[in-house]
């Protein structure tokens, strides 16, 4: 039988697109189970649970959740917190004290740590509960999944992003790089290669954090480019490192998990802005960088259609899995077929998918380090979507 | 008796969404006129017309230009030349020896100029000769027209931007810094304002090029903010300047028209950051700024309708006009009404729109310097056009 109790739901980690279709999944299956009795989304993750600071989710028309799940960032608020042990208790507590038999937690592999630990806890005590985590990041760096929601609306927007600045490079031609999120993998800077539509489009390379980045090489690469183009545009991911794997450039400064700061700072874009116009000593040319930022994870409108419809379908597949099943894990995808896209979800065990992350498989990345291959646009190009066509005169 | 002869048509200047609808608007509209011989496209304008670089604009099937007309950037290429007057003979020459009797320059008060220009140089050589400037510019800073095609699509990406951005800080509180361009104009920085959708919503601080900027007094109305709200999003022009009447911050670098490097830097948005740090000197406090940069000049599908619209007609206005009078001048835009929206195209002499550009009108900023007011919301909305609700649960 299934468990009968509250539901408590809340986001984690850094915003997306379409985040909030998740919530809006989860709370509308959660609404039609009569197990459910009440659905309480936590404010600002952890946080909020720890200090039952609750938003209750069975009022809002559909009406109202249905512009929610089209807004971008986190309706609930986020929250970057590993819990320690303590915490966990915490909450723990709070779950008890509320009756809570559900919790959701829609977030990275850290937010999936969050939810094993919470698991294992109620194990321990013998506590029925069901603990759901609900994927989502920008990164698209969770194991198992083929893919995270939340990956294909920042791709989208880094993809339209290049089309429309290699026209722009095109109009007036120059250098231009533009420095792309994702610490430790380059799905995201990966994606920039869907802007080429013919011979000649930028990017005209690309970088990854997966590949040691050579300042040199880079200084080479970009000439060679010039050479042969006239012009350069260059995707590079925020996490690249150098030989002894530190980064090529930061601010210095570090965030609550210890990570030293990429985004939010041009200092990458600058840096290497300077080393090319060192490669050209002596010779006038136009350089400029560009970094995304946060707009990527967060631009209203540039949402793919599969993902925003994928979002949906993890909250509201974690939901219907958790009531009638009971056990706890993660919600996965797994792709069914490329062409026509089709995908369906699968439950994995929290372990799986908690702490460690994933990279950019070898396959996707071309041998010189600088760029992407065609198997790469083979798995990504269903995700993004049909991209409108640029026109050209010459 | 209407000119006989053929036309050049060329774009300059920075790339809008745009601009490529004013050259489908021109081409179409002179397809229709036997008057017009040939159709030559000026690769990188004028630098084109020197080398006698054209793409014959007789041949494209409809359906391919009207893909180019929704394409971002400039399908003939720009450049940033203010021509001299050996520059300026030999355009003539070039003109005269092609029987070019209609010569259209899309681009701002500079592409004004050398319209202007080469006007004189054909009625002092009594040359039968038609020149007109069609508009462009996502600065808005043209004299004389209501707006300038190109902005409000500009417009509308930094709304967005700051929609999203703001949905985003609100998730994860902090200070957000975002700079956006506009050397002495700030329309596009106030256009931030159209994100708010509510109270406490941001952002929260604007700053324009037309106010000076103290950073004392920004440090101050960013605590005072964050005390407030919890949190502060602040827009802010790449180009202010200090009290002296120089620029905030910049790389040094100056471009060929001897101005300093604003964009394709995050080193103001740095800056601020460390500003804004250094007001909390001890506390922790989660800074960041992103520089919007090239992005918000040519994304693809961030288009606002009534600029697509009103950038063709600005073409086909130019052509017809040449035409059936023969008289040179800058095509501008007259708004008749703003609910609804209306406007008409109607012809300014070169002179009034060439060299000077205009800025924001002290109207549409509040008296602090600290924002705009509602003036301004009453004049922008129009243009940028609907923009999405967004959904909030608190």
């Amino acid at each position: 039988m299934a468990l009968q109790g509250k539901m408590v739901i809340g986001q984690s980690g850094g915003p997306t697109a379409v985040i909030n279709q998740s919530l809006v999944g989860a709370v509308l299956a959660a609404r039609k189970h009569a197990e459910i009795t009440g659905i309480l989304g936590a404010k600002h993750g952890i946080a909020g649970i720890m200090n039952e600071d609750f938003i209750d989710l069975t009022t809002q028309s559909e009406k109202e959740l249905e512009i929610l799940a089209a807004t971008p960032a986190a309706g609930l608020g986020s929250v970057r917190l590993k819990p320690g042990k303590a915490e966990c208790e915490r909450v723990f507590e709070v779950f008890k004290k509320n009756d809570v038999r559900y919790f959701f937690y829609v977030g990275g592999n850290d937010s999936a740590e969050t939810a094993h630990i919470i698991a294992e806890m109620a194990r321990e005590a013998d506590y029925d509960f069901c603990t759901i985590h609900i994927p989502k990041t920008i990164d698209n760096d969770l194991k198992v999944t083929d893919h995270c929601p939340g990956y294909a609306s920042a791709a989208r927007f880094v993809a339209l992003a290049f089309m429309g600045d290699d026209r722009d490079n095109s109009a007036l031609a120059g250098i231009k790089i533009n420095i792309v999120m994702g610490r430790d993998a380059g799905f995201l800077t990966a994606a920039s290669a869907l802007a080429r539509q013919g011979e000649g489009d930028g990017p005209h390379l690309i970088y990854v954090p997966e590949r040691t980045f050579d300042v040199a090489q880079f200084q080479a690469d970009v000439k060679a480019t010039v050479a042969k183009y006239g012009r350069c545009l260059v995707a590079v991911s925020e996490g690249i490192t150098n030989a002894d794997g530190e980064p090529v450039m930061t601010t210095g400064e570090r965030d609550s998990h210890g990570n030293l700061q990429l985004s939010g700072s041009g200092a990458l874009g600058d840096f290497l802005s300077g080393k090319v116009k060192e490669a050209y000593a002596g010779e006038s040319v136009r350089v400029r960088a560009d970094t995304f930022g946060y707009l990527q994870r967060s631009f209203p409108t540039i949402i793919s259609s599969v993902d925003a419809q994928e979002a949906r379908m993890v909250g509201d597949y974690g939901v219907n899995h958790a009531v009638a099943n009971g056990e706890p894990g993660s919600v996965a995808i797994r792709r069914l077929s490329s062409q026509p896209y089709a995908s369906e979800c699968f439950i994995t065990p929290l372990s799986t998918v908690a702490r460690e992350a994933t990279a950019l498989k070898d396959e996707y990345i071309n041998e010189a380090g600088n760029d992407v291959t065609q198997a790469w646009i083979d798995y990504v190009s269903p995700l993004v979507g049909e991209l409108p066509k640029m026109g050209k005169l010459f």
